[in-house]
Order: C-alpha cells, then sequence, then structure tokens
C-alpha cells in the first residue's frame, strides 16, 4: 500500500504550569521529533490553560482541521486533570469509569492503595483506546484522532513506543543540516536563490553560538532525498566560492 | 493611579524548527517567567510555521483576544525570515525601511560591513516603534500591541528589560509553591476541597522526582496574598494531619 504523502498533526499542551513560566514545556520537541520521524508533519502547537471551554473549543478546531491531534497534561489524580472529562464532552461521549483502565490499575496498585484518588485515572471518555503507560501504569487513551498523554515528561517518553503502530504516517520528512562559520547575512542572499529555485523544499536557516564563535546551521527538509540532495550540492558550490568553512556541530 | 487588574498576553512562537524538534523553546519560559512578574497573565501559547497567511491569520486573532501580543523569531536577514512583512500586512501597514533602524545598524556595523543582507533587518511597519537590541545591533519592534522579538534566547532575553516600560501589567500573580513527600493521589480529595473552597484562587499540582524519590509541588496562584496565606494554611492542615513531609526543592 503505497503511504499518504502529507500527513500532518497538531500537539495541545494542557497546563497553567507553562503558561506561568513555571515549568518549562520539552514534550513539544519531543513528541515533534518522533512525528518526523513517522512521517508525520507537525503543523501546529498550543499551549492553553486548564480550562474545560479552551480545552473542548480548542480540541474541536485542531481535531478538524488536523489528521491527529496529541495532547499532553491533565490525566493526572487532581482536581486540575480535567482532561479526560473535556475531551468526553469535546466528543460527547459519556465519563465513565474504563473497565480495562480499572483492572490494570487494580493489579498495578498493591491490595488497599487503589483509593479514589488513583481511581480518577481510570474515568475516561466511553470506550476510549487505551494508551499503555509502562513507567507508572495509568494509561493515557485515544478517541478518534486524539491522542492523550501525561505531561510528566519522562512518562510520556515511555508512552510514545506504544502508540507507533496506532499512527499512519506519510512519508519520513528527511532532514540534512549544513552548519556554517559564518554570518547570515553573508549567505542570506545567495540562500534565498537556493530556495527560490526549490520551492517545495523547506529550507530553514539558524544562527548559533558554539565555543565563543558565531555560526550559521542551514536546515534542508524535504520528503524527497534527491531534493535535498540537489539543494545541498547548489549550497556547496555557493560556500565553497565566498570560502566558508564548514563545521562539525 | 490603580492598576488595571487584569492584563493578559499571548505568545506567538513563529518558526518551523520549533515545530520540526530540531530546537527546544524556550523563550516562553522566559518571556511567561517576565510578563507574570510584571502583572500581566499568559493566556495562551501558539506555535506555527513560517507561512505568511498563517501568521497574519493567527495574529488577526491573538491581537484582539488579548492586550498584548509577543512574537519570537522571523525577523532576521534570512529569506525565511517573514516576521516584519507579515505583521505590516496584518496591520495594512507599508513595509518599508525605518530610518532610526538603518541608523542604528549603520553605525553598529564597520563601515562596508552593512551588506544587503544586513539591510534586510531595517525593514518594518512603517512608523514601528524600536525594540532595542543591546547584543547584536538589530533592534525588534512593536505595532500597537504586538511586539516582535528575535529568535534567539540570550537576544530575546537581553531585549527584556528595555520592553518593560511599554508594558502596562495589572496585579503582579504572586504564588506559593508547597512541596511534599507525597503521591498525588493521596493528596487529591483534600486538595480538591481547598480548591472549592478557593474558587478565585489558582491552585496546581505537580507530580516531581528528585534524587530517585517521588514528590509533589502544590503551587497557589493569586494576585491576593492574603488568599494565597489562606489557602497555604488549609493545605498545612491536611499535611498535618496526613503526616506529610515538606521538602525543599
Amino acid at each position: 500500500m503505497k503511504k499518504k504523502t502529507k500527513v500532518n498533526a497538531a500537539i495541545l499542551i494542557i497546563g497553567n504550569e507553562i503558561l506561568s513560566g513555571r515549568t518549562q514545556d520539552t514534550n513539544t520537541s519531543t513528541l515533534a521529533t518522533w512525528l518526523n520521524s513517522i512521517g508525520v508533519k507537525v503543523g501546529e502547537v498550543r499551549v492553553i490553560p486548564d480550562i474545560e471551554k479552551t480545552i473542548i473549543d480548542t480540541l474541536n478546531f485542531l481535531r478538524t482541521n488536523y489528521n491527529y491531534v496529541f495532547t499532553t497534561g491533565g490525566i493526572g489524580p487532581t482536581h486540575d486533570d480535567i482532561t479526560a472529562e473535556s475531551v468526553s464532552k469535546t466528543f460527547g461521549l459519556k465519563y465513565e469509569i474504563h473497565k480495562e483502565a480499572y483492572k490494570i490499575l487494580e493489579e498495578y496498585y498493591k491490595p488497599g492503595d487503589f483509593n479514589k484518588g488513583r481511581q480518577k485515572m481510570v474515568w475516561m471518555p466511553e470506550n476510549a483506546n487505551l494508551i499503555l503507560n509502562p513507567t507508572s501504569g495509568a494509561p493515557g487513551f485515544s478517541v478518534e484522532n486524539v491522542f492523550c498523554l501525561p505531561g510528566v515528561p519522562s512518562i510520556l517518553k515511555s508512552m510514545i513506543g506504544g502508540l507507533t503502530n496506532s499512527i499512519i504516517g506519510g512519508q519520513p520528512i528527511l532532514s540534512l543540516t549544513i552548519s556554517l562559520r559564518t554570518v547570515e547575512s553573508e549567505i542570506a542572499d545567495s540562500l534565498t536563490k537556493v530556495q527560490n529555485d526549490n520551492t517545495d523544499v523547506e529550507i530553514g536557516s539558524y544562527p548559533f553560538f558554539q565555543a565563543g564563535k558565531l555560526g550559521v546551521s542551514i536546515v534542508i527538509r524535504s520528503e524527497d532525498k534527491s531534493k535535498i540532495d540537489s539543494c545541498n550540492s547548489q549550497i556547496l558550490k555557493f560556500i565553497n566560492k565566498k570560502k566558508i568553512e564548514v563545521v562539525n556541530r
């Protein structure tokens, strides 16, 4: 079966702690790197507060505009964990005890430890598909194209592996980085020409500081390796002409 | 003059490099921490690609729904830097050489070094207000309530100091963190009661791992110190009763 060539996704980070600056989000980068590797392009990321109406409205927009939506945060046991109930309302589904999740957590905890707080984590939209959690027991879940993951980065990472089979990606997006000992303004004109000659390739230019010296990384991205190679040749040509040093990063 | 009590902002991160997972965004946390300290609550963050129509549509939504909008990225010299032109189109303003910015960069660079690439950085919406850049010369700018900053974190940080006078904040949002040697499910019920008794205070619960041990940080946020103190007392009460240890983080 030929893979779809364009598959996209949105990431929805749910949590006041990111908006207050208290917590540095790293889940975006984790999810985006993984999604790119399986051929899913991230079109947009939103960070929103723990407010039910905001979650529902945002989910309704994203789930109809992207092939997949991945949410992080708000599926724990405390009062500010409202993702599961909000997703239920988004899809007009009952919010109820998920029998399979209940069984998993009942076995996970010592007898007597599966208290009311922990039982909140098995309340989900009816018939949700579970996303298994090898780190801390409590599963995530998906409904249609919306996949709900926890906010704790180490737990989220451990759950991604089990997700790959549920996501039908497109052609993997390939990328090539050329790092140069130069500044952006020295290469801007030549790089613009390469971009104009290759409008279906994504060429980015990113300044960096390394060991006290300035540099620029050029990133070429496309599903088509031959197009990346062609841009690479054109870039190396003007770099040689300008006598700019290529560096390892 | 009494300060407005509710002032909000949105952050708009413009850049394919964040969406591809290549670059870890840290500007959200920098901006959010600063904004909170001057009484501006961040209501939403969006990360979008370097696509003109997306930038314009998103800016038009955010600038009419929030008191302030802060953009990062896309104001450098290369072809993928399209923020200034997109902001011009958003406001229906000419995109032209900003004389003051031109003068600043002409003086900043050595004679002959102010080349065409660098000159792109002085093209801005007409009559934009400059945001001075003590690190690398090229200024950011603002139009009405939209403030455009660079994507490089160290440069962005150096420009925030000069911005504070342009932003009229509300009452600073105060916060208190109580870190506990427990797990969320042990305190979920009691914490829900405190939240229900204090609906105008934001209480968040965040699990952490430290030195191989699990813990939970409870974060209480409000503009009103007395309300924070009251929540704090109620929380300490149930913590003592449950014999939960308070830890330093």
